[in-house]
C-alpha cells in the first residue's frame, strides 16, 4: 500500500523542509509514499520550483489551494498554516487521515494559557510530538493526531526536562535562546530584511511576552509538582538556521555534576536524535544544520550554583519539518528514524 | 561482499563531507559499505567525533595514522591530502584499490602547466571526475583512479562547456568566481578568520594566478580546437559553503538565445545533478547547499553581444566531496547518484 | 551665517547615512550647519529615533510630510525619493536652494538611454557627483544642482576611466559588480529577507538589465571617442554594506603593467578618497565600511591579455551618502572632505 | 602643546580601533594631538598599511619594537598587549606618562580572584574606566593610569548597575551575552575561522569559566553590601562587531516596572554615550557599530518575577578602544566625548 502525504501551506519554510525530508525518505525511493497535493494560498497556480528552487525534483509540480477537495484522498496532512486554522481543516479530513500540525493551535492544554497568548479560543490539544520526553513515543505510535512542538520549546525541553525529571534543579529557570532569522516564516517585512538582520543581534518578545513561553513550562511541568517559572529570554542573530538555547537554574541540594551528568545519560543514551557531547565539548549549531539532531551539554557552575545546560538544534528540522517526520514514522507505525539525518551540514 | 572504504585526509574538510554523504549512503545503511580507516597527521589518536561533532555515528572512532598498513585492506581509498602526496599513496595501495584523489595531483594532463602552477614535477593524469563532460561517464565506470576536480573548475565547466561544444562563443572566457570561505580549508590562518570574512568581500589569486585557471581552460578544451583563453577572478564572500560564477563571452556569430537555451536543454536534460533553471530564474547557492547539485542559467546579453551563463555550486559537495562519491558510485558500477542528495538545505 | 539643511525621504538607507555623517560633520558640530526638516511619505508624524535608534543624537525629532512648506526655507536639500519624483520638488524649491538628487533622475545625459531602462520621460541631466573624474570637480563647486551617481557606476567608474583616459584598454568592458543586501533599500520583500539573502549568492538583473549599466557607459564614454560597451552583471551577497568590483577589458597594443600603474597612480595621487592600494594588496570591503574610500587595485592579467581593476566601496557612504555629503561640501565651497571618514570601520 | 601618543601592540584590533578614533579626534585634525611610535612584537618592520588598509592615512608608516626605547618621549602610551606585559612597561614609562592599559593586568582589585582566573601574580590595580559607573569619572579625570574595562564587563556592568544601586534587585544576576568575533582577537585558529562561526552559534568558557566573571562581580559589588553572585554565559554569534547583553535577576520586594524605568532614567539621563531607548524598542548591536554607545532597555518580567535588562555595545569601541580613547580625554582634561561618533554605521 502506498501512503500519499499533503501538505497544507507547503509553500513556507516548514513546508519546504519536510518536502526536503519526505524526497530523501526511504519509503518515497521505493515507492512506498507518494508526495500528493501541495496547497498554498496566494500563491495557488504558482510553479513549485519558483518558490522552491532548491528542490528540483518537484518540476512540473504547481501550487494547488487549500481546500476540502484537494487535501481529499491522502493518508497524511501535514499543517503548515498560520495559526488558528487546523481544527477545522482536521474536521474536514476526518479521523482517520493522520493530521500533523506545525502551528501552535493544538500544543497548549491549558485553555487560559492558549487564549493569554493567542488571544482566540482554544482548540483543543493532541499529541505532543517530542517523542523523546518520557510517555509522548508511547502517543504518539499509531496517533492520528500530531501537534509539532515550537522551535524554541524544543531546544529548552529536551535541555531541561532530565534535570527536573531527576530534581537536580529548582524549576524556576532562565532559558536565553538566540536563533536564526528562518524562525520568523518567509513573510515580508523590514524588520527581517538581510539589512536589518546581518551583522546585528536583537532580543525581541521578552519578559514572558513570547508565545512559547507558557508551551516550554507546561513541557516541564509534566516532571514536577513545584510550580515552573520560565524567564524567556530569544535573541535574534544573523544566521539563517540553528537555535542555541543556554538554560540555567538554580542546583537543589545536593545535586552535582556527577548527578547532572549521570541524569542526562541516562534520558539520552538510548536516543537517536538527541546527542549528549562529551565533556567539555559545547553545542555548536553548524553541526545540526539540516539534521534532526539536539545538541546537549550539561555542567554545573559552582560559583553560582546553578546547572548550566547548552542545546543545539536546526529550528527547521528537529525544530520543525524533522519532528513532523520524525512523528509521521510513529504515527505510521514505520522506523522512527526513517528518513531523518543524524549528520549536520557543517561547516 | 561488503565495500570497505578509507578515508586518508579525513579530519578536514572535504573528509567530513564525504563522510556525511556516505553515513546516509543506501550501501552504508544496508550494510554493503562499511567505513574502515581514517586517517590524518597531527591529529593522530583524536577522537573523531571532537573533530567532527557533526557526525555523532562515528563516536568511538579514533583518527589512525596515514600508512601503508593503516590503509592496507580497503576497497575504496579517498585521499584529501595535501597536494603531491596522492602518487605515492596510489603506488603503495596497488593497482585493484580504488583511489578518488581530492587533491589536484593527477587533474592536468599538461606537464608544462602541472609545473608552472603546482612548481614540482608531474605525476600524470588520471579520469577526471566530472560525468557531465561528454566521454567523462564512461571513463569513469569501473575505473580503478580518479582525480576530483577542483571546485572552481566545476562550476565553470558545467557553466560553459556546453556553450563551446555548441560553437555559441569565441572560446576567450572571462570567469569571475564568487566563494564561500570552506573553500580555504580547515587551517588556521589570520586572513581566513571570520573577523577577518565575515563582512567582507575580497578578490584573491587574480590575474591568472589561481592554480584553479589551467584547469578551466583544459576542461573547455575538449570541445573546441581553437585556443582556449580563460580570464579568471576567484571572490571571497561571507558565507560557509557555495560557489556563484559568473561566466561571459563573446557570441559568435549566428548565435543567439534560442540557440543557447536549445544547447543546455540537450546537454542537461537527462542529467540529474544539473539542473537548468527555468527562464527567468537566477542560480542561487543556497538552493544548493548540501546536495551534489548544479544549477545554470544561461541568458544572451544583445548589448554587450555576450553570453552569460551562471551556475550555483556547494563547493564541498558537487565542488568536491559529491563529487568524490558519485565518482565512487560509478567505478563501483552502482548507480551513480546513490547517497547523493538533490534538495539543498535552504534557506 | 548658518546653513540649514532638510533630507526629503529621510527614512530610508540614504537618509540615513547623509544624516550619521552630518551629525559628526566640523560644520555641524561648531553650529555652522543646522539639521532642518526630516521628511517622508508613510511615516509622517513617527518619532526619529523610532526608524533610525542609531542617531540617537536625533531624540525629540519627528518625520515631517515631504511638501513644499516643510522644505521651503533650507538652503541644501537632499532628496533620498523613489525614481521620478525630483524634477517636481526642484522646481518647487526654487533656483538658489541647493539640490543634491540622490535618485538615479539627473544622471544619464541621454534621453533614450534614460527612457530605455526607466520608462518614463528624461528629466534632464545635472553635474554628476563623482569630483574624482576629470573635469567634475570644478562643475561641482558653487552648483545649485547634483546628480549623486549610482553605487555600482561609482565602483565601476573608479576602477576604470584612468585605463580608458590612458588608452590602455578597448572600451568593451565586462564588470562584475559583488554586492551587500542594504542597495536594495529599506522596504519589505520576501526576496530580502534574511533568510534568503544570508548565506547564499545569486546575480541578479543580469545581461544588460541592470539600471546602472548606461550610467557605466555613459561616465567611461567621456574618456574615448570609441564605442563604449559594458557587459554588468550584479551579484547580491551576505554582508550588509560594501561593492567589491571586478572589471576586465583587453589590453590595447602596448599596454603593459607599468604604465597601467602609472596612470592610475596618476589619477589618483592627489585624490584623498580614492587610495590606490600598494601593488600585492586586493581591495577589501570591509576596510572602506563606513568610510567615504574607494580603494583600487589594477593588474595585467598577461595570460589572458586582459587588464584587471578590483575596486571597493561602502555603497551606502561613498556609494551615496558620502559623495551627496561631499558634493555638498563643493557646492557650499567647503573643504571638500569635511566630515568625511577616510578610515574604514574594520574588521 | 602638542600630546604625543604611542601604542604599543598596534597590530591587533584594540589598537587598531584607538586608531581609527585617534585620526578622526579633533586633537588630531587640529595637530594638538600627534600619533608617535606604533609597537608590536613578530610584525616589526612590516607597513602599517599592510596590516590595516583601513587606515590608509597611515601610508608611509612602519610598525616599531615595543620597546623602552621606542615608547620613550611619549605623553600618552596605550598598551594593547596581551595580558602580563603591562605593569614591567609602565614602569619604564615613568609616573608622568599617561597609560592606559587595554589588558586585563589592572582591572580586578582582588588579588584572590585574579590569580584563580590569571593564574598569574597580581599586579595591582589602575583607576577603572567606565566614566558612567558613579565615581569613577573623578577618578579618571587627570589619571596616568587607566584599566580599560573588558568588553563583556562593561555591556553586564552598564545594564546592571542602576538595578543594583537602587535596591530593585537581589544581586544574584544570570547574565548571557551574545558577542561577535572580533572580541577573540588578531590571531591565527581552527575555531575562529570563518568557516567555524559563520553560519553557527555556541557558548563557550561556560559556568563560570570566563575571565569577565570576576569583573562583572567587582563592578555591581561597587553598588550593594550583599553577596554580589554571577552567572555568565558567553555566547559566539557570527558578526563582526557586537555585543548584545541579556541579564536577569529576581525582583526585590516592591520593585516594579516605574521604579526601574525612574532608575535608569536617572541614572544615565545626563550620560552622552548611554542611550535609554524609549520604551517598547530593544537595543540591536548594528545601531551602535562604530560608536562609543551603549543602548540599554529596561522590563520587568511580572510572570516570572524578575528584571530582564539588554544592552548592546561595539566591542571594539565602546567595549575597548572608544573607552581608551574617552579615558584619554579625562586624564587630559579633554572634553571627554572629543572624537568620539554617537552615531553608529547602520544597518
Amino acid at each position: 500500500m502506498t501512503i500519499k502525504v499533503a501538505i497544507a501551506g507547503a509553500s513556507g519554510y516548514a513546508g519546504g523542509e519536510i518536502l526536503r525530508l519526505l524526497l530523501n525518505h526511504p519509503a518515497y525511493l521505493s515507492g512506498e509514499l507518494e508526495i500528493g497535493a501541495l496547497t498554498a494560498a496566494s500563491t495557488v497556480g504558482t510553479p513549485v520550483v519558483e518558490l522552491m528552487p532548491h528542490l528540483p525534483q518537484l518540476a512540473g509540480r504547481v501550487i494547488e489551494p487549500t481546500d476540502k477537495e484537494t487535501l481529499a484522498g491522502h493518508d497524511v496532512v501535514f499543517l503548515g498554516l498560520p495559526h488558528g486554522h487546523s481544527a477545522e481543516i482536521a474536521r474536514q479530513l476526518g479521523p482517520d487521515v493522520i493530521v500533523i500540525d506545525c502551528a501552535a493551535d493544538f500544543r497548549l492544554r491549558d485553555a487560559a494559557a492558549w487564549e493569554k497568548y493567542y488571544g482566540s479560543e482554544h482548540a483543543g490539544s493532541w499529541p505532543y510530538g517530542i517523542p523523546e520526553m518520557p510517555g509522548h513515543r508511547e502517543q504518539l505510535q499509531g496517533t492520528k493526531r500530531v501537534a509539532v512542538p515550537g522551535c524554541f520549546p524544543t531546544g529548552a525541553t529536551l535541555a531541561l526536562w532530565p534535570a527536573v525529571k531527576a530534581g537536580l534543579i529548582e524549576p524556576r529557570v532562565s532559558v536565553v535562546s538566540v536563533t536564526g532569522v528562518s524562525g520568523a516564516g518567509k513573510k515580508a517585512s523590514v524588520a527581517m530584511l538581510g539589512s536589518e538582520t546581518m551583522g546585528s543581534l536583537k532580543a525581541y518578545n521578552t519578559a514572558g511576552k513570547h508565545r512559547h513561553t507558557p508551551e516550554i513550562a507546561q513541557n516541564l511541568g509534566e516532571f514536577t509538582d513545584e510550580e515552573v517559572v520560565v524567564s524567556f529570554t530569544p535573541v535574534l542573530a544573523p544566521l539563517p538556521r540553528g537555535i542555541l538555547t543556554t538554560a540555567t537554574a538554580d542546583l537543589k541540594e545536593g545535586a552535582d555534576a556527577a548527578a547532572a551528568r549521570a541524569a542526562y545519560e541516562e534520558a539520552y543514551g538510548d536516543e537517536t536524535f538527541v546527542y549528549l557531547l562529551p565533556e567539555g565539548i559545547q553545542p555548536q549549531t553548524q553541526n545540526v544544520v539540516g539534521s534532526n539532531m539536539c545538541h546537549v551539554q550539561v555542567e554545573v557552575d559552582e560559583l553560582a550554583g546553578k546547572l548550566l545546560v547548552t542545546s543545539a538544534i536546526d529550528n527547521l528540522t528537529k525544530g520543525t519539518g524533522g519532528a513532523a517526520v520524525q512523528c509521521m514514522n510513529l504515527a505510521l507505525g514505520w522506523e522512527e528514524t526513517a528518513g531523518l539525518p543524524q549528520g549536520g551540514v557543517a561547516p
